[in-house]
């Protein structure tokens, strides 16, 4: 053994240990931003984080005195693997605002959606497997398939969402290749990171291929009740039952008890259940009591009606600096959620650029985050749900002046303007 | 395809699309049980529920005002993967206590330490791997273990805890089989099942002979401050920084946060934190920050020494109505945590028998469940960490009623004395 291979065996003396999947774990972009979020000059718009002081604390505090008064042995106690029954009734009620029609045995909780999502990825993911997801799709879930070993396609998606054709050429063109499809994975609702919403006309159409190629749909919804003027349209799973449906109370309550759910036909939802009660034993019991109570005695839909208003004011300060700032550049226009996707000046690499913004106390995801293919440098996502109108307008200046020196200098070398 | 198979393709239209890893999951018996310790009548002597009732209500009353007053914020939002920096350096202090020296960059917060476990399984655990374990094990441990598709191999354990002796003779039994032994899991405290300690002399031998045959051994602590006289022996941690360490507030606090935390080398470590992220995106900050609260300003020491008298208390409940019901029965005499281990009389399958007890009214956990390869049917696993100790009495004489007459009936079918 030469010196330098004895000092790498130093370093990580179970180098030899790991499993394969161990490989697939490397330092994400979103989360290579944490450090400079923390800083309170740097103007963030990457994180993804929701608005809590949107909710006033006398609401937790009132649902934690009740719920301790009514249930406080159980609260602090080991529960069931599925989650808490009274609970996962409440949760009916809040699915059928997108027209879910659900048995209270079909609802399983989750540590957050994601760990939903992570469970899923698990029953289903075989190294080399396919997904097939929007492009771009949500990080955490590119994050997941690839630790499962899985490969994701992206279908091309547009402002109303997934293209049912481009799908249907996905599929065709990976059967050629005798590739296994195992799910097709969505945000139909102001997707993250592009924002749009999946539109009512293509969400039957998207069904009707994957129940006739016989692939599972997983379909992933923290944001469907944050619009801003519509409703959306009716969720995936309340046109078949045979979709995997995910929500989350991160972004209509507080994620910081780490509450989700998922509803899932009862086959798949034995077993995650079973997946469930492997990797945690239980959900939190505190947290679904809390949320519980929440449910039931407080104004929950005032508040997220409350949510709405601080996100829309937030996405019109966004889309106005984008215009006043940045008015040649291409961005969605979300009706809801949290998120812009900024096409940048032809030539512009977002994540070579990400330094020199955060030099100008400003940041974003890079569009490269979304994709599992590492592609999508010309992109960029905005998140607008957590700085203050005032400063996502003085965040998309200091984006203006990095941009446009970018586009300059690419100017000067090529002799193009964009 | 004729009826039968169309009706079962209809019963799970997925049954061809699941991963390998999802034909590991099973109902435990364990779980099964768990509608069993819900019915009033039934004295439950299995769960392994901690009793909360020992902490005054108004402990955590007081950790929440304070924490929402100080870090409210915080609490309700998403946090780093890692966990909280405050939490994890005052989770140093409690490390402490069983001579563990330890650097707040090395511990990660988890969902309760079996999310941990998870986590650490997922790291190492390839299809066919070798797990060093007790004999008996942690349930939870082997459905972890059994998921990852691994091996379980038993090493003999006695009333000392596990025997260095017999862990080289397995390593070279598996090492002449060509096994690929990936690390050796330890419950050395108050052992769930066993209820046994690894003995102060055994701890350097294991981690000697571990370190010569350069396998990680991961320690599960979650009883260890939970001793009736003496404090155990310093954690194997304490003497070997290469070995992962495994802590929980399940149990010396309650278990409805699903607060757990895991010190491991920085290399572990950093695949941890990055697995935790993958998983669940981060835990929960709120459980982090009620705990966090509650050790810097509630008498969490003496709140652990109320529960070691509790838990005294009723484990000389269980070892008197032993004594008193069935004298002739081999048990482990506990120092602390939560368990009894009965060895049967000869012939009698304690899995067998459950439905019989369960009929007169009293749950055990079969010894079967604490073995990866379905032996263990002589024992039998007592909880008596949950009942009062009048129930205790209740349900230990009710199980002598049953042990008696499967005894008799032996003896009738066989002619023999047991």
């Amino acid at each position: 053994m030469t010196e330098k291979a004895a000092h790498v065996t130093n370093l990580d003396p179970w180098l030899d240990a790991y499993a394969a999947r161990a490989e697939t774990l490397s330092v994400s972009e979103v989360r290579a931003l944490f450090s400079v979020v923390s800083r309170p000059e740097v103007v963030s718009l990457a994180g993804g984080m929701p608005n809590v002081s949107a909710l006033p604390n006398d609401v937790l505090q009132r649902s934690y005195e009740g719920m301790m008064a009514k249930r406080g042995a159980l609260a602090m106690q080991y529960g069931g693997g599925q989650g808490d029954l009274t609970f996962r009734d409440q949760i009916r009620e809040l699915m059928a605002l997108e027209g879910i029609h659900s048995s209270v045995e079909d609802i399983v909780i989750t540590t957050g959606s994601q760990h939903g999502l992570d469970l899923l990825g698990g029953l289903f993911l075989d190294a080399g497997d396919v997904v097939l997801a929007e492009g771009p799709s949500y990080v955490g879930a590119l994050g997941i398939f690839r630790h499962y070993e899985a490969h994701v396609e992206h279908v091309y998606t547009d402002e109303n969402g997934m293209s049912p054709e481009a799908l249907e050429e996905s599929i065709a063109a990976l059967k050629r290749q005798g590739r296994k499809i195992k799910f097709l994975y969505l945000v139909p609702n102001f997707a993250n990171p592009s924002g749009v919403t999946l539109s009512a006309e293509r969400r039957p159409q998207i069904i009707e291929i994957c129940k006739r190629e016989h692939i599972l749909i997983l379909e992933d919804n923290p944001y469907g009740l944050l619009y801003f003027n519509e409703p959306v349209p009716n969720a995936l799973r309340s046109m078949d039952e045979n979709v995997v449906y995910l929500g989350s109370f991160s972004k209509i309550l507080v994620p910081g008890f780490r509450v989700g759910y998922v509803l899932a036909p009862p086959a798949i939802r034995d077993k995650l259940v079973l997946a469930n009660e492997s990797a945690i034993l239980c959900p939190t019991s505190f947290g679904q009591m809390m949320i519980s109570e929440y449910l039931s005695t407080a104004d929950w839909k005032g508040q997220i009606d409350t949510f709405r208003g601080v996100y829309r004011e937030r996405k019109d300060a966004a889309l106005s600096a984008m215009q006043e700032f940045l008015p040649k550049l291409e961005t969605t226009r979300p009706d809801g959620g949290f998120y812009l996707w900024v096409t940048l000046p032809e030539g512009i690499d977002s994540k070579a650029m990400l330094p020199l913004a955060v030099k100008e106390l400003v940041a974003y995801t890079p569009g490269t985050a979304f994709f599992g293919d590492g592609s999508g440098q010309k992109y960029l996502r905005i998140c607008y749900s957590y700085p203050t109108p005032e400063n996502i307008r003085v965040g998309i200046k200091r984006l203006a002046t990095v941009i446009n020196l970018q586009a300059e200098l690419l100017e000067t070398f090529t002799g193009k303007r964009s």
